[in-house]
């Protein structure tokens, strides 16, 4: 079955588009009625892929204007299909025929070639460009904006970029206040700086670097995800893995956790204000599967892009010979600060999904 | 939608049973017609759950065993769904109607409590506990039967308990010829001694430990998994995520590769005997959520059993009050050994759904 | 993809088992929490396959004994899986190990055996019996209870054996009440009774009859089914016709308002105590895919069973030759009234399925 | 779960648009790599819709364009989603805001607003609309050239309208030759003719008839369909039904059938130039839910159009009180021939999905 590009069980999200193709769209089937929808709401989101500071990325703007095509009425959701694209305006294809035979290291080009039989688009990654999370974040944000509705609130944030590191542990309030006024969107500024050095250097040493994103989900009620396997851990991680460049995913304490005690590790229960709270969060918001009431917290490893200007070793297909191959074109020396709120976004589809699943979200939003 | 239980799209895999209920079983649907399958090709890795070495685990023995009772005739599979079951003999539910208001910290019962208004059987976990894994070695022996026979060899073992690391890098073969020798499923037998040692350690001191399990897929073509959404490393997480305990999972490099130059961390490619091979491998085998041909290597972070003999603080859900709770009954101090043979089983599982999605498996087998 | 046994989105049902297996099974998934059910709601449903009259059936009567394995605790379901099977106690497989290499005329024996390479347990006709129609009842009996708490009824009779049909309408309550007392659930006597001769007739001559079964649901809310695809009458009809012998589905007017005029078809609406109510039902309860708040009324084909007494030409697969075939065993001469609670169950499963999809039903019902 | 606008599991359709809105679209996921495509194949299915006489029809002409926005490069299908779309031009919505309170009797306006609380886009029908079917034409468009790589060919015309039906029994070729050429699609000439009278008949009585579509699919293999839910009868039918005004389908001899003894209704096997065939074709070519290599034959019944320019009775939902209807616009007085290629198009569309299930179509076609 070669049909992988839909997510999701209520809230089914279908990616569609290429790299350098016409437009990367996506179709969302199963959102409720009557949840108010803007073009405006969407581009919002879709503005926040573009970096803060053009210095830190890749000369090629894409100045992306979004188009509801379908399913919203009135200025709300009808409860039919939403289909929305952007359509792919500065795509330079020129320099991908040369590097047609040569599969780039760290890309998906040789797996693709062989999966697909060579019929793939390839121009500029074709399926397997980052330029596809723009289908993401689309999606994402009229999740955001159905979870909202029942105070749901997803933020996410740069935890490292290279080998610096944010230690400093900050309110939900100030990552929100602070992580969109700086380039690398890490809200510890004394860090940011650090981090913007990092990847600056290394663009210049034709490289690039890597990092880990932190996602909050707050206010998600306790009791949602479907165990076995469709628990709530199991659906963020799955997603997040689709997330080009995400090599790990963690929950809570996470890896850390493997070195902990039991004793050390549970987080104990206690009244507060009427409401059972937990006394710690090493779970991260999720027990067996569900959504514990705590706040949902999420870790990705990013990988440093894999488009590096450095000439590297391969191999040409059609002669079946060692190669070199020197990536031309625009590179982000670091997708992380761009991967934010994608990484959002897609917390923000599963939570969706998994809360009409619940039964907490209604077919139908009344005003 | 409260289904969940069920895995894969080809090879599909549904849970059912509870700790002490009846029995614990899984459906298979999907499954090629013509597989050779005996009950005693599950019963061994049946098996490999009890422990080698009791006294390193809970007093609680159970001696599993299988019954297939459908989709099996004449020795093959059939192409029709397999049913198969293990009864549950030894539950003993007596330490468990004294808990019943008081949810244990880090299990499942306070959210699972107010998922199901109440009429969830709580009875040893129910449908949380550690004792369902049972129906994924089930399923997994069987993918792992088809696996088998297009050569697709997968192999887990413990990397770490607690704090104790296995730093050696060893051969598949070695891996394979040593781990099963040992307590703790550790190919690195000074390591495995002090895991042991830091276990009894924390038996004795009514705690729990964690731990790090890696578990290689070798033989896998390049091609497998299907982008965006259902990436092989998506759907490797999401299974690996529905383990109990299980709270990281990581590909290759994983949350090392954030550290990492692109430089380092892209996996170079070279001919070699007339096959395209990569020099390295921090991608563990997964490029753009397609294999890659390369080894496939995922890390896994199993926290410390929730369930420990210290007493610790919870809530009481009938009189919302404060409480403490001391767990009774049977724990193991660590289930990291006991979860080795069931990452492999839900290794398999998605690798036996992916290969038949990728047309790698026929529908029938031939003799 | 084989995977074709599981049928629903919400209430997900999973059928296993063969008819001269172990057993017949069913796994549903996704039945909402806090459903009342013991073991005695579905033998009750189980009981209404054995012929009211034994003298109208192969001589063949499975005593079935329904156990539930999973998913219901203290009485109530739980929102786990509920597992169900009966044991196949009388199965007699001697007469099929004769015909192995020959194909029944009207059966899937010639088609089955190319799909699974021969490796399908062809013993009763294996996945391919009528005997599979007991997962069905098992599922309908939970979705009966299920959809009970919501007021909707569901009801099934003879309407057509062989060229017997009838004509008279009858109430819903008049139809409950006499179906069940006659051998061949037609609740008008007189035709029951003529009824009973032609199937009597046929058995005499070794040959066989079909008919009609009409099956009416009552009290299903406007608004159930989900266009496009997942229409309410595109499911009904789906399930239906995987009922052994059915080989037509229609609604309301069905066939019949191919010849009506548009002004004679549409069913006009009035208001009656503060309702909207249509005029006339040639709707069938269902408009654009929808439930219409009228009565739903689906009548479906049975073909005459294809084993008969009579001698037939057909094939030898291993010789390629011409053959004659005469079917040996216990044979129903008309399945008609033992398929009445089989459409019911099926109906049942679908209306279940889809008012918990439209919201109608609640994840847990409350007492 | 609302999402029901998908269907397929391994040739997934995905529709979107509006009667009235900016477009109708479809994405595919799931088709093999390698298939040659062009805008212009689509482009000639599409332009049968078009009546062949326009007398015979709305004067609403919808000169749709498609326009492919991904998943084909190069002039193959590359495996990748295949979107598509047409845009609606000529979409006059003044007609409905008059009515927009008032039901149109035999349409879905009065359960849509119950199911989307008036959320729903009711211009022209919204979702419920003829005008969706053109999604189904572009996806069986591209199924249609799919199957026809292997050789697979579809085949429907008009069997009947209103009460004039054609009873002559004419070979594929003729049918494939003179359908055609005739407006209402039925390949008997003398019996096309009293059709086109018959309609414009009714159009002259502000009325509307209905019809029946008979559809062949020739060299489909055998076993194609997978039980016991996904039979393929039962996966043509689901579909069928979705298509606006059938409300009945029929498979060989059908309901006819249930007048058949077994005796006459088995269809007995030969060999025939060294393979098995059937005598008759009773079975319409499908046995147990599988293909038997025969040729499919369905039927479906397809109700006279709801939008008439009689006068009709209603109710006024905001006013809750009896009301009358005349709906304006234009309207088709028999929607027949129109749609005998939408009938192909979904024949095609879970044709294509179950021949990749069972392995027949490969996941990327060789040159």
């Amino acid at each position: 079955m070669l049909a992988g590009n839909s997510i999701g069980k209520e809230f089914v999200v279908t990616s569609f588009g290429e790299s350098h193709g016409k437009c990367v769209g996506v179709v969302i089937d199963g959102c409720p009625a009557g949840v108010p929808l803007f073009e405006k709401d969407i581009q919002t989101e879709l503005d926040r892929r573009i970096p803060l500071q053009t210095k830190l990325v890749s000369a090629r703007i894409e100045k992306d204007e979004i188009e509801i095509l379908s399913g919203v009425f009135n200025g709300f959701t009808t409860g039919a299909p939403i289909a929305m694209l952007v359509e792919n305006k500065e795509a330079d294809s020129s320099d991908y025929e040369a590097i047609k035979d040569l599969p780039r290291p760290g890309h998906a080009d040789y797996p693709a070639r062989i999966k697909y039989g060579g019929f793939n688009d390839y121009l500029g990654g074709g399926r397997f460009s980052g330029r596809l999370t723009v289908a993401l974040i689309m999606a994402g944000a009229v999740a955001k904006k159905l979870l909202g509705a029942f105070n749901v609130d997803i933020l996410a944030y740069t935890k490292a970029i290279g080998n610096v590191k944010m230690d400093k542990s900050l309110s939900p309030a100030d990552i929100r206040k602070r992580r969109n006024e700086i380039s690398v969107r890490c809200p510890d500024l004394a860090c940011a700086e650090a981090m913007e050095k990092a990847i600056l250097k290394a663009r210049k040493e034709g490289d690039s670097l890597g990092g880990i994103i932190e996602c909050l989900a707050l206010n998600v009620p306790a009791g949602v995800g479907e165990p076995l396997f469709d628990a709530l851990d199991s659906d963020v991680a799955k997603i997040l893995l689709a997330v080009p460049a995400v090599k790990g995913v963690e929950f809570g304490a996470g890896f850390a956790a493997a070195e902990l005690k039991g004793s050390e590790n549970n987080d104990a229960y206690r009244m507060k204000g009427g409401k059972v709270v937990a006394l710690t969060n090493n779970a991260g918001g999720i027990l067996g599967g569900l959504s514990s009431g705590m706040p949902i917290v999420v870790r990705v490893a990013v990988k440093p892009p894999s488009s590096i200007g450095k000439e590297q070793r391969t191999v040409n297909f059609s002669k079946m010979e060692d190669a070199k191959i020197k990536v031309r074109g625009r590179h982000d020396p670091c997708v992380v600060p761009k991967a934010v709120p994608v990484v959002e976004a897609t917390v923000a589809i599963v939570l969706a999904d998994h809360m009409i699943r619940a039964g907490l979200i209604p077919k139908v939003l009344k005003e």
